[in-house]
Order: structure tokens, then sequence, then C-alpha cells
């Protein structure tokens, strides 16, 4: 009987068919111990020349890493392994050879594991990223879609550009028509959320910077949520909210995987509400008083994020910034025009903006006048703006970058192991 | 107390606070009807001069469609009311005014709606497509988390094409670099599968066909499932299975939304277990007996399709295709190596095909000849070739276009009113 590795507490002392790959081996005179891996995980499996003969004993001298083969044997608990069990084999047979596979338990730079992405990913550690990063996206597409969330995905092609064009991929269209791919699906978020009062989206944005930081990829995923009768105060909540669900989500689901990367997790048990709720004002001071060298008015940079978030064991959320440093449609805080009703929500350990969003514009002659001052072309946003001549409402939402989530959580230093194929500027292969 | 329509039934007899639009209204002297919409649902709330006064009533004779407001009133049951309910309206006030919104009760054409996409969604029939979307993709992903698959989405930007470049996007990269965008993302999903077993990716497609028939979008959303270890009939029992517990659930959860598109459900409860599985072979015979001038040979068109689909009440499955019409990567069958292991499913209705897939090409010289014979830049697919060099695996997934599974559950016309922002060779606004 097939068996998956994962399942393999169920059959504790019965005959079960494993299909996997020989992950790693060693031999002593009389037994062999593969460590093998379906997918699901690892298992060691026992081999003595006494339970399978001479021949086939004496053919297992020579399988190599990542030989792909089918292994029978009998469940055994075992205190001692990982799982709890191993497998005393019976029989076994090859499926496909593997000569010399290129990534060994030995140290490899990064350049020569991203060349072979597609067979670093059938580590131990990369598998476990990939599993938390499912149940992060699990986690937070339940989150919407139990609190009543329609998934309304935006277009990918898109004619014009949500915040200028100098970071926008140019597409080839039909007929030497220029499409860009999508930064950001908020502005179409904003029309499906007047139909539909709460939505979010769920797919690849692109962003054409020339940068090299480990926080950018060209290609990454958002999840964008946005409702409709929503302040401020509601985008806080409701970004307070996602965080402690996705992160209970992983610690409940995903704590083996956390293990095999030496997550520290008493860090993510912390997170938990209230987040602190610091005013870009209060934030200025507090890094003014820490001797950086910010005037009010400027945008934070990445030293400045991780002095504000250190302060803290939780994320914190830093919001009414100068509108200078802001997007167009955001809201001016009626109070003070100066302040845009945005917020940003800043990882702990150093991980930086996971979150920005806000309460948008929601009032036409006043997003007709920063069309204005922003240079923009009104004609490409008077679908935009018809959202606010027929029953415009207060609204607003947020972005949380997938990417920058789960490095966070997993404590990685780059977001490119994040992701199964990490586009970069000088990456595209394989 | 703000409460959502959908959850009106819990508050009977409660004074609530709907936020919303004016969908509609009509008056008799004393009594204005107003249907209110909130993104949730429909509901009616009856407005008498004598609850509200009468210059709350005379302000109320001017309101005008898609007017935001928010209603003040008291839940009453009404067995006549759709929701079996309506609202003794006390009180509302005025959010955002509405004039001449562009989309009234009357017929348009299908054009100045397309034109006006981000208010047509506002109808109550749009609401109701994209629900069921919702209700689909959450049960696509839900059958595959269910069943262990790991969502590992592929890039979109790829170097290659997977099955030649005439119908793909090109894109400017840096330095003049090319990229394309992703028409599937089978070949990356085939490297995740040997790494976590059982894989899927959910994301949009792309394809620059000059195709303006009502099955084609340029921009579109693939579910695509691989796993290792598996076999043309695994293939064809999870798209079996797929494709049964998705329209049991849009039946579960979305009765209200099929009533408002008039879908004869009885279509729907009739998608069960087994589907016809016919051979190509078959499928050629029956076609010629029915008159049809196709040669044993030929790739279906769309009547030859809609001929073998309505023979049956449920899906129907083609498989072992002639491999000429195939593409490079299906693996032939041992026995008649002129044909290749992959599977089509036709929906019903005149649906057409939904899902194409198979079992992949494990062997890595009968591979190497397949991308000479196709004339395949061999270097551009090493790393696919290392798929078969390091303990490769029979393996094999599908394709289900996510558009198509909508159109064909909510029995529409054409594509596009499948997706919120739908992008085809002539339209990339709004």
């Amino acid at each position: 009987m097939r068996v998956y590795i994962e399942d393999i507490g169920r059959h504790e002392g019965q005959p079960v068919t494993i299909k996997g790959w020989l992950h790693n081996r060693r031999s002593s005179g009389k037994i062999h111990f593969l460590i093998l891996r379906d997918g699901t995980g690892f298992l060691q499996g026992v081999m003595s020349k006494a339970a399978v003969g001479d021949e086939l004993f004496h053919l297992a001298d020579h399988l190599s890493q990542e030989t792909s083969i089918i292994v029978d044997g009998t469940v055994r608990a075992d205190t001692r392994a990982p799982s709890g069990y191993e497998l005393d084999v019976t029989s076994f047979s090859v499926v496909g050879e593997s000569r010399d596979f290129p990534i060994t338990p030995k140290e490899h730079g990064v350049d020569y594991l991203l060349d072979r992405r597609h067979l670093w990913l059938r580590s131990e550690r990369q598998q476990a990223i990939l599993r938390i990063r499912h149940e992060i996206i699990d986690a937070v597409r339940d989150f919407f879609n139990s609190r009543g969330f329609i998934l309304t995905d935006p277009p990918i092609f898109t004619p014009a550009a949500c915040e200028g064009t100098t970071t926008l991929f140019p597409v080839e269209y039909f007929e030497d028509q220029k499409a860009y791919l999508t930064q950001s699906g908020q502005l179409y978020l904003e029309a499906t959320a007047m139909a539909l009062g709460r939505v979010y989206s769920f797919g690849p944005t692109f962003r054409a910077e020339k940068s090299k930081t480990r926080r950018h990829l060209t290609e990454f995923w958002m999840v964008e949520p946005e409702m409709a009768y929503a302040s401020l105060d509601d985008v806080m909540d409701l970004a307070e909210d996602l965080i402690v669900s996705m992160v209970a989500r992983v610690l409940e689901k995903r704590r083996h995987e956390l293990s095999v990367l030496e997550r520290d997790i008493t860090k993510l048990e912390a997170i938990q509400k209230p987040f602190p709720r610091i005013s870009y004002d209060d934030a200025v001071t507090r890094l003014k008083s820490k001797g950086h060298a910010i005037e009010w008015g400027g945008d934070f940079g990445g030293p400045d994020e991780t002095t504000l978030s250190e302060a803290f064991d939780r994320p914190v959320m830093i919001h009414h910034y100068p509108s200078a440093v802001k997007a167009f449609y955001m809201k001016p805080d009626p109070d003070r025009p100066e302040l845009a009703m945005g917020v940003d929500v800043l990882a702990p350990e150093g991980y930086g903006e996971i979150i920005g969003g806000g309460e948008r514009l929601a009032d036409l002659e006043l997003m007709l006048q920063r069309i204005k001052e922003h240079d923009l072309p009104q004609e490409a946003f008077e679908w935009y703006l018809d959202l606010r001549r027929y029953g415009t409402v207060p609204h607003g939402g947020f972005g949380m970058g997938i990417e920058r989530a789960v490095a966070w959580i997993c404590k990685l230093e780059h977001v490119r192991e994040t992701i199964p194929f990490p586009r970069m500027m000088y990456r595209m292969y394989p």
C-alpha cells in the first residue's frame, strides 16, 4: 500500500510502499541507512543484508543522492527518529538514476544555488520555506473569506500607471499598443469594493526598480483588501487582525518547518494584539531623540524603520504621514491637510514595511486637484473619477507583500528564498 | 448597529443601520420603496412620511440610482421579499450623490457596458457572477489543500516559451533583455513536484492569440496541479474529482446567485462521477458516424467538441490524442507511440475544453529527441532536462482555465463577464 511519509504514523507495524527519492545514505558493513523523501517528509529506511538479500543490498551500495526509488518496508516506531518512525526495508527498486547531483550537503554559493533553483528546491530547508509560504497564503485567504470579503482580482495588463511610470514594465500588446504590468490592483479594487462592499485580490505584481537589495524582487505577490464605508482605523484594525491570524496559523500548523529553519518561535508567539500605533510626528521625534538625521517631511529609510520597530516585540503601525511623500489617492486629514491618512506596518526584527495602506480620497473635486498636482493624465483616470461621481463613500484598504511576510516569519536574510523561482534585475533563469 | 444585508435575518425586530447605495426606487404618494444594496445583498426599505417626517420624506423624492446612503430602520420579516426581510426606514442620510448613473435598468449594448465595467459590476447579475467566481476559486483551493497539494506559484516572467513563441507577450526587461509572460506554469510545476510531491499553482496566464471568440481572453487565470509518481489515469481521476467538488460547492453555497442568473441547476446536479472516458480513436469514429469531416490525426474544432459532449449530461474526457497535435512534453503511449498520453476534458452544454493535461514524458533521451524534433533551443530547456537527469519519475497534471469553468457553471455566452476587468485584443480599459 502506497503511503505518504507525512501519514506514516497511521501505519505503525504495517507493510507500506514509499515512492520518493534518496535524500542521503550512509552505510556500515551490514546496514544501509537510507534517508528517503517523498515531498511530504523525510524518513529513515534501515536496510539490512539479512532482510533484503545479497543482491539488493549490494545494489544499494551505489545508490546516489536524488535517485528516485520505490521502497517497501515495515513501519517501526522509534523515539530517536525526528518523525518518530523508521522503515525496516524489505525491498526496493530504482526508478531513475541520479549521477553527480550538483547540490551536495556541503556549502554552495548563492549564485550557484540560484542557477540550480529547480534542484535546490529539493533541500529540506527550501521545502520548509515553501510549505510555510503555502500556509501563510492559505491563512490570508481564509482570513478574508471568513470575514465576507470577495476575491476580485484586478487586471495585470493596465493602460496607465498607479504611481508614475518609471518603475513599470511595458508589454508589447497588439498592433503597437503598449500595456503596463500592474504594480498594485488598488484602483481597480476600489471599483469592486463599490460593487461588493468588501473585496480583496491575491496575485502577482511587478516593479521595475533597479534595486538589488535583499527586499526586492521584480515579480512579487500581494494581497490587497479594500472596504467600502471604512476609515483609517478600520484599515489598521484589519491589518492587525490579519497579521495576528497569519502568524498564529503558521505556529499552529508549521511548527516542524519552523524548527527546520531554526526559527526562534518565542518571537512569533509575541505577535499579539494590540500593535503599537504611532503617528509620523511621534516617530520623527523618536528618531531624532536617537540621533537619526531625519527632518519632519522626509520619508523613512531602512535604518529609520529598523530603529522604530526594534523598540517593540510586535509589528508597529506608523500613521498620518506627510501627504507629500505619499500617493495622490490618499485622503488628507481634515484637521491637518498636510497629513495623509495612510499607515505603514513595520515588521519586527528589522524586516521593515510589510503593509502599506490607508483611507482613500473620496472627494471628487479634491481628487481632480490631486491628479493635476501630480501631473497625471486625467483621461486615463476618468473611470476612477467615476467612483467619486456616482455614490462615493469613505473607503480604504492596504497591500501586504507576501514575500516580505514570508521572509520575516521564516527569518530569512533575503526574499529570494521565499518564492519558488525568484525574478530579480539580473535573474530570469531557470 | 451597522449590519450587512447578508446578515439581516439575525436582526429581526431590531433597529439597524445599513450603509450602502440606492439601487432603485419607486414611490407612491405616501411611501418610498428603496431598494438598497451594500455589496452583500439587496434589501427593500419602506419609508413612510409618517415615520420619517415631511422633510426627510421629500428629500427622498430626489434620491437617484447609486446614491450612497446610510439608512436606519427596523428589520421586519416579510415572506413576499426575496430575502425574507424588509426594512422599515426611520431615518437616512446621503453620503454621496449620483447624478445620471450611466447604467440604467434598460438594455445597453455590450461595448457600452464594457466601457463602463467599473460601474457595470454594481448590477445584481455581475455581482452574482463574481460571487460564483469567488466560490469556484475557493472550492478549487480547498480541494487541493485538503489533499496535501502545496501551492508553488511559477514565475510570470519566463525566458523561453512553453509551446512556441508566436502567442507570447514580450516584456521589456532590464537592459534590453526580453522576458515573456507565462502561458502555463507546467514546466516549473514539474520541478516543484519533484521537490514537494504534489503541487499546484493558481495565477494569471497570458496568450497573445489574435482571437476574438467568446472563449478567449488575453489574460486569464489557471489552476495547474502536478503530481510526482502519477499516471494518466491518476490525472483523469483528479480532474474528475476536482470538477465534481467544484460544482457541488457552488450548488451548496451559491444557489441564490445561480437563481439570479436563471441557471438551470438540474444540469449542474447531474455533474457526478464517473465521467465518460473516450479514446481519441473512438471519438473520431463517433464524429465520422455523425457526418463530421474529421480524419484520424486532426485536432478537434469547436463543432467537433460540441458534438462529442452533447451526447452526455456530464463532462467527457477524451484521451490518447495523436502525438503530432500535442505538446513536446507529453508521454507517448508505450504500446502505440504515435499516441500521446494526454487528456482534454470537455464541459457539457457546448462549453468545450476546460481542462487539458496528461502524463509527462519522463525519459531523458526521448525528451532530447522531442526538443530537437520541435526545433526548440535545447539550452533554454537544460534546467527542465535536469528533472530527467536526477531521479526522474512518472508524473503528470493538468491545467484548468477558471474563466471557462465560470462561464460554464454560470452558463454565460462569453467569458468576458467571468472576470472583473476582462482583457481582450481590443480592450484594455478600464
